[in-house]
């Protein structure tokens, strides 16, 4: 089939033809479609049978060109092809955290999979005041589970191989290199401030040669450091949840890179959103609740991540050679591994650092601090923000735990 | 054509049909054709014209399997193709330091190429007791073109993606994999020792879990860190030498790692022909003179390997925004090359010590060791480049300088 870009009345037809739809819907005839794409990607159809809501499934489609900027920004379509597949490959690693996908088709670069109805954006949810006791244990599960199983400590290289290749994403991986990792730090034309914002603490960032030796090594790890799948873009707004279930959506910037860029950019939302509660309703019970969640989460996430990535390390290698051959004194291989999980750290802590920077300064905000409607408030968040991206990014290699860190976040 | 292994015999046949050998050659009736393959994978035959004996190319040929195990050992053939591009990539870089490519036969796994008639190869120049002043300087030009030239500094994102594809060397690397970082640290049947070298010497390498972790952090960079195309062998028997050209060969292993791959083995392998060299003869003039120009060697290599990196990248960014952007500040592009030239440094004397370590206790051995014919002498050597490999793993981000290095060997 000839790609064209579906309108809503068009899903209806399309869907009938698709034999997996034939399990999903009664009929074809009576389908609500609503466009509620907000990405700056993709276009994104809820449908569901009028008489039969139950009756539901998700449609996304990608267009060839970036949906936020139009036409005049081509972007590939085969990242469609590459999300589908990073969906279907995690969904095997975790499938009760990710949504299961029905249908693929590539000519027209579209996914129809699972509608997660009872579920909401977890970076909505906190800004409305919820909390939610089991997104630490099911993102750390998460994390521990598809980066391990990405990597060279599970895969042989013929496989690994394979999977560079299949997942090679040049494109979108251009726009975290210049997102994430470029423009936020050169004064680009891309970028916005608040006018609130002192140039002070701005010059700290754009103006400090340590800080953007600090980040310049980091982009180089981004754009070498082929050590495992990752989601790519795993932030807050990544991640749907319910009361006890949560899923990671939103796979397109999969691609072969440095475990703790997911890591990293996951506890930065967390630590952002710190700084936007604080500055919403600084001291209020309800925010000081959030607040105390959010780091307590983050701390939770790594903690948790580390503790699953390194039993299943252990597991895999359990009785046999492992990644450094076989251990002779009994100790060696547990200090490798030891020396491994420190070295993700301190590349998480930089990724986070790199993240939070590019949420104060760069195109792409967070709503968390950006719907700060006074701008003094939201100037104190982001120069807290600043603040800490600049101690992660330059004491990365002095934080010894999780808890080191949130010393600095509550400095 | 089907491929078939040729013998000395089809040699002239099959130069005949070959359209580039008709400038080579005036006639092909009375080609003097020898086998002189030493390598562990491949034949290589010398061909040259009895009556001209300037008339003289190189064939090379890859067969489906290691050459010094045998059938039993398959091994790609496309490593040939590798090859070719390699030697074609870099000769593009470095004409002066690369012979030239006459005719490649992918079917046949097979490369005709210059034949190097007044040059030998480095390694038992060398053990000969000669010297070059020369090599330094060319061999840091050759590793600051090739390194730079593939590298993110350089090249954009699609063509890196399109030169890590071309250059996906599995099976090659698997060799590197298990001889080099995985057997000689887990006593591996692969491994041979000195009967003379004391076990308490072995053991302080196999059994310390800190330089185990080491070594393990240095395997996982090689199997990640997609930075450059490397030569992926660049010892002292990858080069060949007269007194004044010097050429680098046999990229058989080249693929996309760590740049301090290529820098360390080379340093590692002056290294291990110093110790050679005391253990010959010492105190000797002759012995002592070749040890100096060994240790200024390795220092002017990485000297001036860093100089002209540093100058290809600054021509590369001149008057332009630079991998990290632009420069606000004036500081900040130099503090990251700065801080990227100390890391390819560390990298490098830890590749150094993994080489070091293979040579004394695995399975391939350097004849500059190797061939010392008393144990006790031999394993006197063995001893030394064992210390230096331990204190060039544990301590390597400690050194500052080669001259600090130096100092470590000499000690």
């Amino acid at each position: 089939m000839e790609f064209r870009r579906l309108t809503e009345a068009e899903i209806p037809g399309y869907l009938q033809d698709v034999p997996a739809m034939q399990a999903r819907f009664s009929d074809f005839d009576d389908l609500d479609v609503s466009e509620v794409g907000d990405g700056n990607l993709n276009f994104v159809f809820l449908v569901s049978h009028r008489r039969d809501p139950q009756q539901t499934v998700v449609v996304k489609q990608a267009v060839p060109y970036l949906r936020v900027v139009g036409q005049s920004w081509p972007l590939t379509r085969h990242r469609m092809d590459i999300e589908t597949a990073a969906l279907r490959h995690f969904r095997a690693l975790c499938p009760q955290h990710l949504p299961e996908v029905f249908h693929a088709d590539s000519d027209m670069s579209l996914v129809v999979m699972e509608r997660l109805r009872d579920h909401r954006i977890l970076r909505g949810a906190l800004l409305d005041g919820h909390t939610f006791d089991s997104v630490a244990a099911h993102l750390s599960t998460f994390m521990a589970h598809s980066l391990f199983h990405g990597s060279d400590l599970y895969l042989t290289p013929a496989a690994k191989r394979d999977a560079v290749k299949r997942f090679t994403n040049v494109e979108l991986c251009k726009i975290t290199e210049d997102l994430i990792f470029t423009h936020p730090y050169d004064d680009s034309p891309t970028n916005s401030y608040n006018p609130a914002l002192p140039r002070d603490a701005i010059d700290r960032i754009q103006r400090n040669p340590l800080l953007r030796a600090a980040v310049g090594e980091l982009k180089y790890a981004f754009m070498t450091r082929a050590e495992t799948l990752l989601h790519g873009d795993l932030h807050v707004g990544s991640v749907m949840v319910s009361e006890k279930e949560t899923y990671v959506i939103d796979p397109e910037f999969a691609f072969y890179g440095p475990m703790g860029f997911d890591i990293g950019i996951l506890l930065a939302n967390f630590f952002l959103a710190w700084y936007g509660q604080g500055a919403r309703a600084p001291g209020g019970a309800d925010a000081t609740h959030t607040q105390d969640w959010l780091l307590r989460t983050a701390a939770q996430c790594w903690d948790g991540f580390a503790q699953q990535f390194m039993q299943l390390w252990q597991a895999h290698e359990h009785g046999g050679a492992g990644f450094i051959g076989r251990d002779l004194d009994g100790a060696s291989a547990q200090a490798y591994r030891d020396a491994f999980m420190r070295q993700v750290f301190q590349d998480s802590l930089g990724f986070a650092g790199c993240e939070m920077v590019r949420r104060v300064l760069g195109l792409a905000k967070v709503a968390d601090i950006a719907d700060v409607a006074d701008p003094v408030a939201r100037a104190s968040a982001e120069t807290g923000a600043l603040r800490l991206a600049e101690r992660l990014l330059l004491q990365r290699h002095q934080a010894g735990s999780m808890q080191d860190v949130l010393t600095w976040v509550r400095a």
